[in-house]
């Protein structure tokens, strides 16, 4: 699919990724039966965000940052930029002019699977990144790539259109046609936290909360007083 | 020892493990003879902390956190947890309403050769963390481990009840029997620190104040003027 | 070269260096060609810091850190220690105690291939270090090494008395022959850059502003709407 | 998608993926676009094989094969067995019973985004494997995981039925749909090889055989004499 | 415990060894609770061979193997040498001469959790080694460490005299007084794998033989026809 | 210094190098002053290989071989090529019909730090190469580059014309104009193993021979029976 910019890509409604992207990318991403999520290795440049938006997907050569011109002209208000390269890379791929660029047009922020530059200049703009890499290494702007295609992150396939979520634990998708029922499931599971965290505050265990004895049972867990437990076992680990 | 839970261990006493921890990790460390550091990859989620506590240890299968829900009952106030995986993992194991429950405890901080997830939230209740990764990715509760047996992190063992001490430097452990000898030895090297540092401040220089200049004449080194050093040697590194 | 000691090294002009790190390491990589950045792997403990200096090369052995207590004597202000190892390390070889003594001969900052420790201090006095790694593991003090040879970080050769530069984006290294040339080349960059931002804060294209749509054409990249896009195509990336 | 075994999938024409294995890994990969390659990381237990087959996928938790028993009774000749897991793991998932089972349907070889074991074994029966790593390090059997569902390897999506292809250099998948295409393109790049081959082995320079000297000159690509190179360049790399 | 040498260590029984290694790496780690395995990143440098011994244990500072010409002297027939180093290196400690001087006390074989070199010579000389690492690059003879004392390999400890046994699939260690329960626990269990081998080669199910089916539906693992299971799921892995 | 092409450069003298090449890269490079050595990412494709060349060296864009097919007419008969990237990157760069073209010049083998592909032809060939990796994933070839700079692998500089030498160790380089030495310090240090050889297979101890005692007692090193050193020592490594 190389070679191809694709138009006009039908968006995830805003409002609704709005409302998701409040419930934290973590209830989300178990929300949705513990999917979607992009990897440990996405790291934000700013602490403390918390954002989500309409995928623009970008699939770029390594060291070579050409798609990512191609695809500014193809970014509206709400999007969020997903970026990655046909193999493994971590060139500073994105830096302040073209944040410049993206957020004149109302893009929300960046997921790129490489590294990223100006890192000070994007921290003052309070321009959103989560990336593989912090990197001065530049890239030329030579070979063709994709633009709104369906792109692969940490295994998580993102679609143009998907909503991207992010804050401090990393970044989650949630495929365009399921995020209905990612917000009722999310709704559900914060409910069920607010009760829990009450609850665990007052000094409730996780064991009988969710009743986890009986499985400790069956699975044959034993308690040993100290006494009893020999001193020279092994380490294990 | 999987499928073990030991109960009452007895722990090291409380105020010498605070006493060791004020005196930093790389000097604690140093102290006990380069000892007991586990590892340049746990990293703390907040800067500026210094905690110390007894080792509550919890050994679990990769992607599955169940044993931690069994250790919360086996922690009192002044622990601190330490978790690891029988194999390599970067799972989200341990976030927000566990911090709950086990904050409610009097347990002092997390350390964990794993990942931890709802770190927003970690910050704001100013829990501590030291782990190997950050990430949503969430993990079941199905399969037998372990608590309270001797658990191995960085290549270092660790059993319950030892002093697990844990600042911006990382974590170290101080076997239970070895404190008050690590207490004497830290201070020995705390008070050399401090007139160290008056003595380089004023200029003094290290080759002098720890006597190198023999042993670089016995390693055979070399003072070569830049004029005769010439100009074509090969890079080393 | 083990064992030699390089003293009296030319230094690159100060003024020039400062100059030159006010441009930014981004900035001044890509106006020298793309070429002296120490690589992605290198990580402020200090954000927002930019510094220059001029290098002061150090070649040790993994674990033993005698000739950095060497190298402290070849030190003058405006100067920045450059540290590497024989083979990869992440032992803590620099610490509060060489800061305080390097401070006190002017030295504006450390970059090292290997660990640093002490960090809580090192942020206290806000001394800049660029490294590997943060680690409390010690280091011995007993074999030869190597004072102002050329070493090599990231595949970049540094010589002592070059300009070093760091900021959040890295660490870039300019050749003492070349820092003429490359101000030059910098200014141009930067002149450029403040149109370009503006440019695009207007709203221009990047695709426009660099006249890339000849490109797009040459390299055979079509535009498809999303109607005629196809649903089943497979993932990138 | 956890907990679901799809039967009855569709798959690839077998004479047809066998002719498509006849051309190998590299040549396939190119032809269709130079896509579905599931990464350097998967390399072969033995060298010298060829095989393809149908992709019978399996979705596994780590340090856990239960899906891949479930997966043996969804296998008939032909098939190529494709299991990944949730997160990374390098534990030794498979081994001789497995092998042993799955031969005795007809399972041409196994792709795995984690280990094996008992390779002395798999290799004297000569059962193909290509994996992430060799471990003795056993499973349980605990977790629903899913059986032929989409699963992503290495940034590529492969899908129950598909075709997958695997030698020295590697796995790569081709979709059901797009077969007969790869057939054709795969036949011209080869027929193209051929001659290539025949042209080089006579001198010929791939810069005039492929009209390459018209791009270096648009590159601005200099030819300096040795003698004029200047003996004090900096090293690049 | 830097600086000690231990002598005159009782050793595992050699016959009892011997019986041990015939089972299998994969099949004692099985037996014995799935535990004691020194990790995947340990390679053989010969494929096909399979060998136990007890254990002499070096600890090294990295990239200085004074320590393994000290243990030498400790070593005796049946003797297996277990090296690793106080933080990770890849350099090669161990070369052609080393064996040569082992082989001619009896020395079966090398573990190291670093690099090898000389590996032509060691493998004409069918020396068997497991490393992390083959590696030219020399190291010194210049610091203490310490031979037969614990050492930690892959997260499971191994102390002088233990079984140690090694083939295609790594490297497993057995405490000295564990292993006639070993041996036990192996001979059952591959008395099991002759009777499993024969039943899956005759075609029955590992689902069937080993009862799995009610655990799926515990687990509510639910089979689909593939008419039925949707085009459009996303791709997990 | 991308975009140039240097002609012409002299090389050192083929009978020299065949008889560096002839002791083998350990020896070389420990008789060289432990330098030169490449790293031990380099695999061969071929066990039991041992050759030598001049160096053409050549800097490409990661994913791009252009400057490959430019090198190619800049070598002659007993060159090595020498392949790096301006940052790192696994994609197989080089193939069958590459190896078919130098092979015709008589170039003897190539080092690259990237990827390979068409392994099982380059294995039937008999064409020697050390690489990072073996990866089927293609390259375009569109960015400019340079042919015959001095390059970086592993920290090493490889100048054109250099003595490039390969084994079943790795790679090592020897500058053009230190082959004299080098070839005398082999010898010497080769003489040397000739005769270590010949006392280790006698049952001479190596702290002996090389006189190692001593430092043992400088070092502080004790000698304790194994029934006095306590059995309750924690694990180190």
């Amino acid at each position: 699919m190389s070679g191809v910019v694709v138009t006009g890509c039908p968006r995830a409604d805003l409002t609704d990724v709005d409302r998701l992207a409040g419930y934290g990318v973590a209830t989300v991403h178990e929300a949705i039966g513990r999917a979607g999520y992009l990897g440990a290795h996405l790291r934000p440049i700013l602490d403390g965000l918390r954002i989500g938006g309409t995928a623009v997907t970008v699939l770029c050569q390594p060291g070579d940052n050409l798609m990512i011109h191609v695809a500014v002209e193809q970014c509206r208000a709400g999007d969020l930029l997903v970026v990655t390269t046909t193999s493994p890379s971590t060139d500073g791929m994105f830096g302040e002019l073209l944040a410049t660029a993206v957020q004149a047009r109302g893009v929300r922020g960046l997921v790129i699977d490489a590294g990223v530059r100006d890192v000070a200049d994007l921290r003052r703009m309070r321009f959103p990144v989560w990336s593989r890499a912090i990197s001065a290494q530049g890239t030329v702007k030579a070979t063709a790539g994709a633009v709104n295609v369906p792109v692969v992150i940490g295994g998580q396939v993102v679609r143009p259109g998907d909503a991207v979520l992010a804050d401090d634990d990393g970044v989650v998708c949630v495929a365009r046609g399921q995020i209905e029922a990612a917000l009722e499931a999310s709704a559900a599971r914060a409910a069920g936290e607010v009760e829990g965290r009450a609850a665990f505050a007052a000094g409730q265990l996780s064991l009988d909360r969710y009743d986890l004895r009986p499985r400790l049972t069956e699975l044959g867990i034993r308690y040993v007083g100290a006494e009893d437990a020999g001193r020279d076992e092994g380490a294990g680990g």
